[in-house]
């Protein structure tokens, strides 16, 4: 089952594809970031994120999506800007009518490394290690989304465990 | 010439539609609000809204569109929420290539008032005059996207007055 991450933003949307090899281990499909330039209108880099959500979902026909919840850092017309990005990557879940769950950053955080406080580097650490990638994953948004769908997989896991108790 | 008015929000989406009479006047064409219901998921909601701009848009046929620049009050949250619904909103906008105004609240109510503190009370009620319509108009969020739509139609007067000197 492939699992779709979204890092949202409208300068950087980072997206990532996850699922599991043969073996039960996760495994990265595809990751990256879609870039909007600043020199274009809001409402047009709105336009980009939303057909680019919606072209990479066709592309690797994703069953699930993952998001993390927004979180307020003291830069609040920044997150005004990212929420409006978020939105348009929502409904383009929507449109693919695909289970979308939402995390917090420390929800995350607890899932990849262990520790809701856990810092970005540690994190990329471990977004490498469970991946068995040789590198960590570049840029810093793409790996973020491929910690928000690891932490979905891993959910997911728990639930079917449960489910066959 | 009609001129789109948009007050964003994912509960309650204003909207309105105002043109010129033969004599000059402002007059409104057609106001509302989206109404999206709290028990869908914010996805869900979000396809409303941008699936109701973008029927309107088709049929009124407006030239161009203005909507408010977020303003924060304390409630970083629901700014987040509002947010989302203002980025497919005016994605919707620029689905139909329209011109997009953003003002300030303090500069509507400047042009609609005469004052960028002018209550609520006085900002309807100018609303009502300006357009000479019988009562207020309901609910506030049509008549908040009155006054968005009137501040782009005064604004445009003036452009043509400079053009014409």
């Amino acid at each position: 089952m492939i699992i779709m991450g979204i890092d949202p933003g409208t300068a950087t949307t980072g997206y990532a594809f996850v699922s599991e090899d043969a073996g039960g281990d996760p495994i990265a499909v595809a990751y990256g970031v879609i870039i909007t330039k600043p020199d274009m209108k809001m409402p047009n880099r709105l336009q980009i994120i939303y057909r680019e959500v919606k072209r990479l979902i066709a592309e690797y026909k994703p069953k699930a999506a993952a998001i993390e919840e927004m979180f307020f850092g003291k830069n609040v017309t920044a997150a005004i800007t990212v929420a409006q990005g978020r939105g348009v990557a929502l409904m383009a879940l929507a449109d693919a009518n695909l289970p979308i769950y939402e995390y917090k950053p420390a929800e995350v955080k607890q899932t990849i490394a262990g520790s809701g406080n856990a810092p970005k580097a540690q994190m990329q650490e471990m977004v490498k290690t469970l991946l068995n990638l040789e590198t960590i994953p570049k840029p810093d948004d793409a790996a973020d989304a491929l910690a928000i769908a690891l932490t979905a997989m891993q959910a997911s896991r728990w639930e079917q465990l449960v489910d066959e108790d």
